[in-house]
């Protein structure tokens, strides 16, 4: 399904990999200041954060599957079947509609704990788009450089956890998430100690042995298992490139493989359409896809940001290969 | 450790990762056929096939990790510590060194059947290349577009296993990771069926939950299981552009991010330093850095395969990144 | 920590293992119809139905673990700690300590549909039955012939869960017990058969790889996972020996070796004191303890249930031997 | 299938589990001194050490299953299927068939290391005991109180592994098993350390959660890992009762529940037979059945061990209770 992350080398990451067997004609786009958010329910902004991430544009209006504002505020919708649970409009409160919920939060706030002071005001409403573009069942990350934070609208009403591993997955709600991680405690990226017996010699056959009993499988749970393992033990150096490589590495390390997720039917297969990495200090946006594993950039200062119009570009999807001779 | 790989669609690719903790200064080596090649205990040969792969070069000689011949046959060496058992010089048999063995079996023959009939006959003798090149425990993976063996020098002797996965790791032996297999059979890139109880009703809460079990550490166990279920069930089209990528995705889903395996000292990693694929049927040489994700490649055609001189080109390393504004 | 089983043949059998590192001197004790039930924030039951379990009596008052009551209902309470949250007394709710719950409810109830119907109007509050015996961290599982419940009071209040397994150990909440059984769905007491790839050859070596996958530790999460599988797959003859036998095999599968759980210090161990199974229909209490394997029962009609005394037998603990010759 | 155990608090104890999915009349047998044994190849024995175990008599010889001499040695054959190869007759070495090979060991050694040396010159020669007895595919866990081995006839010879664990279950074969508990070296009797991440706070949320990773499932695999763990990690006094009572909890911790093998057909289960447990320095067999739980025992040195006759007694498998009123 996908993962989000959040990393901090000397700047501060925002990414994802999205995972479906279809692709919707996702571009970069990027939202200047003065584009006209108008929101359903809630009051409009004509003025806002520029605005960086991957979008369908419907309509003119961007409906953002990930993005990061000019503030170095990020966040991503991933997919939370049969968890989400949206609501009718709720008198007093902000009633926003999960598609309008990316703009009118990197729209109006520059950090984390902003949010998490709006939202107890929030109501997410059960609104679609469009017959075309009825409501996909999310949650959320949302994070800056020192802070994340996931949001779920279940049936018991909105949630928000602090999410110190800055990784997000799908299913099951993330409560359930993150209690099993107690269950791995003891995975360690140093070789393994015998604690077994001490009568017992053993062989540390193989480097890597610490960590095992992380599960491998493309499910949700454990994608999550594994990402926050790679995420919490990464290093990394402070370069640009550094970072962005390690980025790419931790959500290849979850990344989904034609073949290996069946999803209705022999041939339809989950794959990571696209792997994103936003460095939210500079305002450029990295992404690779499933058949071009070069890093693409598009750098949102480069745009007019005082503009009213999105500006938007095709995700390159061929392999672009570099020949040495 | 390593992971190596077969794969074919519509040509044959092979190739692997280098996960290692330093880098030889590595480069890819084109050897044409008239370089020399000079073996320490059998006939040398003034002449045999071109070969490409990535080799470190000492004193104008090639010591290959992984290549290919111009004939479609390709070999890896793989680490094997405390398994791999060098011999004496045996007398009445042909005396390779395990340094040489990878140009004496791509210089000469053509299938894997051919190699398999020859090696009957080899005894891998335990005679460093130099001083400074002392032998590595190794293991190899030798595969042409129909066929994969695994050879392995251990105290029994020579063991040739065949190797339907075509994947090779490290240790334990390939007939215990051949064995440990059994226990994954039941995996799945279908969604779980519950076979637990009819009287309970389970819940598919994820997309990928059939393939629960397989294993995500980084041993060379568990990378055993997993690139093979990934390389088993992978799915792509039979363009070079989608094999590729596919290729490259396989070896991603047993990669090594910088900060999950520690080697000795708080701040010493074993990375994927490269992964590698070559196109069997047209010499092309791909492969990606860790830094540096855009596949780089080389064509051996392109070179004078005529030619006496070992030809090379050290790897891109830096991220080449491309900007689309 | 401890296991409660409900289970059916002909007859309904409810028991439990009791997992602890010390012994509060337990005995069986019948409390007949007439012993005077006081309970300190709601009315008294001067008449009930009589029961039958284990439990430490202070002055004179039955402190049961578990028990049955002559209607066919049974109730054990688990250790649950730091989820178990009692309450402040509640106007307008029936207030019922933690150590009167279970006399409370099986002096009054017949079934689980009763109870569960009461406990709408139920509140657990925190009041301690003596300084010598403060309140323990519980939850219950409440069971007759048809239905299973666990009960647990948590920071969110009291929730009742229907619990179709019949089965319930301790930690996480019994939501997220459940859930994760999801990930066992594809457990198989058949062998198990090649989803892997059809490519690949497989080796049924042993007998029971169906279930690779179950876990085998002594955690509760573990346990609950263990105890599932082998209840809800049990077979079993209708007789009373095949069915006590069996029952006592389930408990048996998650029972506590001296050794395998350290609690605090080098010589202290949990261990399975005492093993339980209740006939209910007939009011046959029969019980194993660690160190004698023998199965020892008491009737409670034998007894005079219409007094006003409770009637209590000490566990029998050494080895009961017979010798053949 | 089976699993063997050989444990020593202040005496020695050897026993095993024998499960299967029918019976075949088993009887305690005690062979005295004076029963002639007869051997195919090899020369007899008139006079030997006294043996007691459990055994199918045929023509009044006894078929032993697993047995202890006189002088506290333990042998149990258990199933091997598919690895068991036996030989044909070899010249110049002593050929014993499987079938005689309990009687042969015990009737002659006291010691594991008299044992070791004179398997250097055995031959398992495949010749059956009769038509309605064919050879079953075996191998043998042999201890006294000091060292235990494991003894396989596989195609490349006789094996004799030392088995430092004191357990034997079935296939793989035993390098093999030996070797997969590497990948448990890290189990522990201690509650877990967070070795994940020192950025991530978790949560010990049950005892035992030590050794999560332990497999629960009752493969031949698995159940070695298992009963491993549980015998290395045994705490028990040294009184008569302790130590028996841990030895079956041991056991127990492997023992195969009615329902949870299939083995051909709907309703065939393999079960827990009969789990046996020798005092090996006093010649006392314990037993129990899967359907009595009481300890029944037998005593060697009650019986005339210079006669000439086998004296058997028939399993006790009725449940046998104790009732307190």
């Amino acid at each position: 399904m996908c993962t989000g992350v959040s990393y901090t080398t000397k700047d501060h990451y925002f990414g994802r990999n999205l995972d479906l067997e279809f692709s919707y004609h996702e571009t970069v786009a990027v939202t200047p200041r003065n584009f006209p958010f108008e929101f359903r329910k809630t009051e409009a902004l004509p003025r806002h954060h520029a605005i960086v991430g991957i979008a369908t544009i419907s309509d003119g209006y961007p409906l953002y599957y990930d993005a990061v504002n000019e503030r170095g505020l990020g966040m991503a919708g991933l997919n939370f079947p049969e968890n989400a649970d949206y609501k009718p409009e709720a008198a007093g409160t902000t009633n926003v509609t999960p598609f309008e919920f990316i703009p009118w939060v990197l729209g109006r706030f520059e950090t984390v704990d902003q949010v998490v002071a709006a939202l107890n005001d929030v109501t997410l409403v059960d609104i679609s788009f469009s017959e075309e573009f009825p409501l996909s069942p999310l949650h959320w990350i949302i994070a800056d450089k020192n802070r994340s934070v996931t949001v779920e609208s279940v049936k018991e009403g909105l949630r928000v956890y602090d999410n110190p591993f800055g990784v997000l997955t799908n299913n099951p709600t993330f409560d359930i998430q993150t209690f099993r991680l107690n269950d791995y405690m003891h995975l360690s990226t140093y070789p393994p100690e015998n604690h077994f017996s001490k009568d017992i010699a053993f062989d540390t056959y193989s480097r890597g042995m610490g960590a095992i009993g992380l599960p491998g499988d493309l499910s949700s749970a454990s994608r999550f298992a594994k990402a926050v393992f790679t995420r919490m033990n990464s290093v990394a150096g402070d370069s640009e490139s550094e970072s962005i490589s390690q980025f790419f590495h931790i959500l290849g390390s979850v990344a989904q493989q034609r073949g290996c997720v069946h999803v209705g039917g022999d041939d339809k297969f989950e794959i990571t359409i696209y792997s994103s990495c936003c460095n939210t200090d500079t305002g450029v946006y990295y992404y690779t896809t499933y058949e071009n594993s070069q890093i693409t950039g598009v750098d949102m200062h480069k745009e007019d940001l005082d503009s009213s119009e999105v500006v938007d570009y095709p995700l390159v999807k061929g392999q672009r290969l570099s020949m040495q001779n």
